[in-house]
């Protein structure tokens, strides 16, 4: 069994031994050799998969929550299914800052995600073409063009986290995920929560029958 | 004497009486009936200007502020030159955020203005190309995308406004001002934060004779 998740950038796999991403340009066959259960936010690169591979199950249904949200991605409610209480972030194309607490989902938020920060501001000016400086300090004032725009992005998220987390323990996934859980305290990188929880959704599936 | 600040999106004017502002290919004679000072963070539009009137002249090198951070813009240095203690943020096509004590600038950061980051959304997902949603409550978790980007933006935003502020008094001027300063605690818009700046340069350089 291969699980897969079909981000708005990449298609991300795994196959109870390793993680592997791909960009939708570079699918090949050659790993696709086994039934691949499969969640997607992005048609294209769904249809893209659905062409190389006939072994391919849509699991997206299966993949429920308890929550008042109306359309929650279906990649933020596998991150979540298997967080009792805490903040799930996944940082990918977008970022998105979920609150869990005693199984139930209470809402969450989006911002763009660094890469996009990047592009926004290049296309502001090209004064502003500069990338991300990842160890800007946080403390300081900056004193520069690309440290200024790095302390605005980053200090700005890291505070936004802090507020909605208030003392919950932070679940990180996604792209960036590595770099945000240094950023932030009383946090962990997880690079399986969306397949865990896809797995957890199917497992359960599969007990009742319904798969 | 008119005074100009060509930005990154609009030539804003001022010419004593009112202040109106244009996009460069909307530019036109009819307005430039008189000498012309300007600043500009924009060489492309600033070649249009001059194209158009023969009776200009840029002053940035005029508005001078006592600060360590290399390459601070110049409708930065105008809009935080008449702050002797404050934050002064320009919300524009960039978001910029300063901090001035003692006539002195202590630093800043730089965000992607409102329209940007609706355009870094849009670029992300279809599922995101929605406008920002201005009146999303900033105390409720978001329970629905709109209000979701909407909350990750304005949130983050004042978060970090206030955590720079602490308990300085907040100006702001720039295209999205007004807005801000309905948003934001212990602020106040002005929209002639830069043509001030610019005309207290300006009035020192007359009495110094170098104008």
């Amino acid at each position: 069994m291969i699980l897969c998740d079909i981000g708005n950038t990449h298609l991300h796999f795994y196959n109870q031994k390793s993680i592997w991403r791909v960009l939708p340009e570079h699918l090949n066959k050659s790993f696709l050799n086994d039934e691949i259960y499969y969640i997607s936010v992005c048609r294209e690169y769904e249809e893209r998969l659905l062409k190389m591979s006939k072994r391919c199950c849509n699991v997206g249904s299966l993949i429920s929550i308890d929550t008042s949200y109306a359309g929650l991605g279906v990649d933020r409610r596998a991150a979540c299914v298997s967080v009792r209480d805490g903040v799930v972030i996944d940082a990918g194309s977008a970022i998105t800052i979920d609150i869990m607490e005693d199984s139930t989902h209470l809402g969450g938020c989006i911002l763009p995600g660094l890469y996009a920060y990047s592009n926004a501001f290049a296309e502001i000016s090209p004064a502003l073409k500069k990338p991300l400086h990842f160890q800007v300090s946080l403390e300081d004032l900056p004193q520069a063009t690309q440290d200024a725009m790095s302390f605005g992005v980053l200090k700005g998220i890291s505070l936004l986290v802090a507020d909605m987390a208030k003392d919950k323990k932070i679940y990180i996934t996604g792209g960036d995920g590595k770099f945000f859980s240094k950023l932030l305290p009383n946090s962990i990188y997880d690079e399986m929560l969306i397949f865990r929880g896809m797995e957890a959704c199917i497992q359960k599936a599969i007990q009742k029958g319904v798969l």
